[in-house]
């Protein structure tokens, strides 16, 4: 546990020290759960976008994609839920003034009945060895069926307390519970009450004729209001899908683990609009598909699993997550959900429209339903950065770190590095990079010693370093270093891009999908 | 000017009709000011700003790009003025209940009496024919002179009024003037107040703790905080530039034009750090550089101007716009500043932290003076696509109406159209979008008639249609139509890749700045 934390830890600074992530408006002592991305942070960022979006919009005949308005009618968010339902239940602590999810306080709780669980079974398996038979042992022992029974009751409970708004009811079982707050253990706790995790603007010059708005919490509702518009224009049948990349808003009241869980973020959502009756098909189908999309980054498949819910949201009749591996544990990363025609059947009922289409095949005109996948692009952002970021020991026993992204979403795909700034090397070099700069972001220095530039170029990912020495002169050769086997070869000029383009084009990931 | 309007009236309608732009919300009748673009102006806006941050980030070795937050904290905007200064004056009509820019009644009355102006000098330039010397005949007409002294007496005592908060002397020139409401004639008119343009809203989950926010106005400040951080981990030297792409928001009351003036609109900014003294010069390099890169679109150089700023904001000593012949006349499309050292000076001031850099030639550490780019992303979408828009008379007498976008930035680069359903020609079709889709965002279209596909791919600016027919089967070869001169030229299906991408590629573009 110790291990990943100092992970973590490692991840962070090293997303400052090399300009992948800084704090919010830092020289103001930052703003809380909210991040910049830097010069590299940007990059990696743009090209996860684009590998998504080729992926989406490009592979896929009968996907498109749209950049709909962060702005929005308010009654949009009245029809999705919004307005209404789209609260975290808050408790304070009396004594140490701390706020909490009252529901995230509960379900800690059952986490620790679960560990307990889990050590029974351990301690069971290691008891009886070969013979252990795990399932009967679950079916059986008495002491795991108390402890699913607890859990079960609780989270039950729960989710009907939630369900009814039974506020009353929330606290109560936490305090039949007993639950301490975690860093002081007091139980002394406030009432539990709904607070709205949308952000709240105002439209208009003076204070009688403006109107509330909605920083959007999601970027969905973007897509179904454009459903129609998007049909007709793009003379697509059934199914088809519409794309998007965007801001969202959540006015999270614990917001943490750096970037999995901001206040300002964004996502990458695509709806798949089918007949009624086919969508679990596809929401099969979309399963399998957003896994190989990220299998196809090579984390290692073992780091990603899917969890499908058991408590399904209002308009969902199936949903999935994809989880990752973090340095903190398996979360979710991606949410598949067949969101039936709850948002569609909504906008109809509140907008007095039609959002209907007519199917030519069946004779008849219904509202679709939706398959959505949604990722959470700055989650993604995390996965790749604190996965391939690892600490070498080289043979010579010293050490490097090295960010090893696949190389098609790695910020800077050459690094050109003239091995001494005088004897014309330098401007052999800049004419290189002024070749290769309409094909690839690059990078051009010629400080340090060619051992710290090429530390510097691994400790950001560059598949590539390319350095310029005397012979280059004579011969039009040039060093070629490989970010992750640190061989170094000999090539001509004239091959550099072919070599380049090769190693970090889309192609690699998207042909593996 | 009929004709202007019409014109602009049928860039909005194919906008909408042909998936570029749609209102946003419209299924709730809208948000006004606020549009969302559809599957084809996704493509066109993720294009422009690939255009430009290739040519900011990519092709300059010392200017790298950054993501910053839209929420940032909120001594940012007291330091950068907004919150004390960025105010529209407003007015109302009390008849007519309209509320105005109170500087903009002015300024239109002003524009009035220019008009007459160039009327006079019209008349007097007919009168005298070919021995007409318009600098003498300026410098001396009584009647040129009055309404010179006027304009001039008009323009400072309102600059003065403003500078000075003096709102009441606003109106009193107002009433002065006898200006009246331009729909109903009233003159009946309530006192001038400020309003501040930033859209608010609060952080934190109570009202005895939440923090008040703004959503950005623009996206420079967010450059100026990160100064130091990118500075430092990316090692460059002075002068180096930050650039970035993102959203802003302004609270406008008299939002028009179309996507011109919107509430929520993109930015793409480049702040260039140079040292004291040497701002000047490079105020005048990124002038020349930023029209180079305009005109490298191909839209007509006779479409463009400067407007140098007479009227200098107060942390500017230099300031001029390119402006863009629009359907509705001349306009700002891009500005460039020289910001001295405004805006870092008011950060230090306001956060208590150096933002200096230690310059090793001069041997001495200073706050850097700063160089401005920025164009409106959507200003730059609209220029592009009202100018690319037109209908055209062919040879038949048939019309066409044609969106002849650079093919680097055009939305779908190539349809894929078999000339049956059937045959295999489908089939032989979808292998050929199949291995080109890696590379290209397509269209597959099956439905309607060769010519009717060949007016959709026209109406929305598509560079090529490759046609699929029974001797494709047989020769592997398909017919190649040019958008631009409509020529159609049978290529062996190998070609196919080579050919669309030296048409569509970046580097036509990127060569020419």
């Amino acid at each position: 546990m110790a291990k990943q934390e100092d992970v973590f830890k490692k991840v962070i600074s090293h997303a400052k020290e090399y300009g992948f992530i800084f704090p919010s408006s830092e020289i103001y002592d930052g703003l809380s759960a909210v991040y910049d991305y830097g010069q590299n942070g940007a990059e990696l960022k743009n090209n996860i976008k684009q590998y998504w979006w080729k992926a989406m919009v490009q592979l896929n005949e009968n996907i498109v994609g749209i950049d709909s308005a962060i702005l929005m009618h308010p009654t949009t968010w009245k029809a999705s839920g919004h307005v209404d339902a789209f609260n975290d239940p808050l408790i304070d602590n009396k004594d140490s003034k701390k706020r909490f999810r009252a529901d995230v306080l509960v379900e800690d709780f059952c986490a620790k009945i679960e560990d307990k669980e889990r050590k029974e079974i351990e301690k069971a398996a290691k008891r009886f060895g070969d013979s252990f038979d795990q399932a009967q042992f679950e079916a059986t022992n008495p002491k795991i069926l108390e402890y699913r029974a607890k859990r079960s009751y609780i989270l039950s409970r729960l989710a009907r307390s939630l369900e009814n708004n039974d506020l009353a009811d929330v606290k109560a079982l936490i305090e039949e519970l007993e639950i301490a707050d975690p860093d002081t253990g007091s139980k002394n706790w406030t009432d539990v009450r709904q607070f709205n995790l949308m952000f709240g603007t105002k439209l208009g010059a003076s204070a009688d004729n403006a109107i509330d708005l909605y920083l959007r919490p999601e970027t969905a509702q973007g897509i179904f209001v454009n459903f129609l518009n998007v049909q007709k224009t793009s003379r697509h049948k059934l199914p088809f899908g519409i794309a998007q990349i965007g801001k969202a808003f959540r006015n999270e009241i614990v917001a943490r683990q750096f970037i999995f869980r901001m206040r300002e973020f964004e996502q990458m959502e695509m709806q798949f609009f089918v007949a009624p009756g086919t969508e679990l098909d596809f929401y099969e189908k979309w399963k399998e598909t957003r896994l190989k999309w990220h299998l196809a980054l090579g984390l290692g498949n073992e780091n990603y699993r899917f969890h499908d819910h058991e408590k399904l949201a209002h308009y969902a009749n199936a949903a999935a997550d994809i989880e990752f591996n973090f340095p903190f544990g398996f979360k979710e990363l991606e949410g598949i959900h067949s969101r039936t025609d709850f948002d569609l059947n909504a906008h109809e009922d509140f907008s007095g429209r039609k959002l209907q289409y007519f199917d030519p095949e069946r004779n008849e005109s219904y509202v679709p339903y939706v398959v959505e996948t949604s990722v959470g692009l700055d989650r993604l952002f995390l996965a790749l950065f604190s996965h391939c970021l690892r600490d070498e020991v080289l043979e010579d026993g010293s050490e490097r770190t090295v960010l090893s992204l696949p190389p098609a979403l790695a910020p800077v795909k050459a690094a050109i590095l003239p091995l001494l700034k005088r004897d014309g090397l330098d401007e052999y070099a800049e004419k290189i990079f002024n070749d290769l700069k309409y094909d690839f972001n690059l990078i051009y220095e010629e400080k340090d010693s060619i051992g710290k530039r090429y530390r510097r170029q691994d400790a950001i990912g560059t598949p590539y370093c390319i350095t310029i020495d005397h012979d280059s002169l004579q011969d039009n050769t040039v060093t070629l270093r490989d970010r992750d086997t640190m061989v170094q070869e000999r090539v001509p000029v004239a091959e550099l891009r072919r070599i380049i383009d090769e190693k970090t084009n889309f192609r690699n990931l998207l042909s593996k999908i």
